[in-house]
């Protein structure tokens, strides 16, 4: 196999990347200084090698503890628990959480042969009777699906007499978005949760 | 700078790769196997190192003539004129194809800087003078586009009378389009180019 039909294979193994797309970018990377490929190749090299789990919370971190953890302004009465790692960008990009978080690293599937043994529950559940008082809050912030909600309600009933209140993230409408377009249980959960203004 | 953050950085240089695809591929490379991201790493620095240009043609290749200048099946009778070595694969593609190639490496641009001696055309009539009447045709497969129509033009006045017939592709309308989206250009040399069914 060609250099390039090897490129090309490995490229098209990446989310979003179809055979076209792949054979774009291997000749935008003969076509550019050689340079740019090994830069690109060896970003690749230092994230397999540097790159691993907070040890505390589960998300990825260059050093034992992830730039959550050990950050020491961040405000260890509140933890929110999310599926993955790309879940706790998603809500520091939101930019008003300042807690520390926890990844279970998935969802209940059963059909997935995801079990609750499969998440990293009973780590959470250690950090929270570790904490005591000091730990003020949980927020369960699974995804909106029905796996998503189906965790949210195992963890509450594993997490509930533990101490801290337990709380899940709002459903409601997106902002920025046209009502007209917004489906119907959308719409029911965000009536149902309606605010006084 | 972090691992994560340099390889975001590297993958959004790439064409059509922005920072939110940059990102989900960064975390796609993180949960997936490390021997994944370093297989990818390494097919990177597999063609930096071995390709290079063909060098009777301009062709991207792994030895010192490319795939198709080596096949002793294609036909010496004919050369191909494309811009880039990617336009290779486009007329492959075709697969009606059975010459040879010569890649210019770019298409006249007065406003970029790109003459007639940036580009490969003088080893172009070299191959054409040394091929004496082997050569039967040359087939001008530039873009069609003002520039590529430009170095099509500058290519027939500098190749004429060398010997071989200068042809170039036809205009028309494209396979499979629906006739009432065509623009009129494309209608207007369909029109001219019209042949007996």
């Amino acid at each position: 196999m060609s250099v390039i039909e090897d490129l090309t294979g490995e490229l098209t193994r990446l989310p979003g990347i179809g055979p076209k797309t792949a054979q774009r970018l291997v000749y935008h990377l003969m076509k550019g200084a050689p340079e740019d490929a090994l830069r690109l190749a060896h970003a690749l090299e230092q994230l397999v090698q540097r790159i691993r789990r907070c040890e505390r919370c589960g998300n990825y971190a260059e050093e034992p503890l992830c730039a959550v953890c050990s950050n020491p302004r961040r405000d260890p009465g509140l933890i929110c628990v999310v599926e993955e790692a790309a879940d706790v960008d998603a809500v520091e990009r939101g930019g008003g959480y300042r807690g520390l978080y926890h990844v279970l690293g998935g969802r209940l599937s059963p059909l997935d042969g995801v079990g609750p043994e499969q998440l990293d529950i009973e780590r959470l559940v250690e950090r929270i009777q570790s904490s005591g008082e000091a730990l003020r809050e949980v927020i369960v912030a699974t995804s909106a699906n029905v796996e998503g909600e189906a965790t949210a309600v195992y963890l509450e009933k594993r997490v509930r007499g533990l101490g801290p209140r337990v709380t899940r993230l709002a459903r409601g409408i997106p902002v920025g978005s046209d009502l007209e377009y917004v489906d119907a249980s959308t719409i029911a959960e965000a009536l149902a949760g309606r605010r006084d203004m």
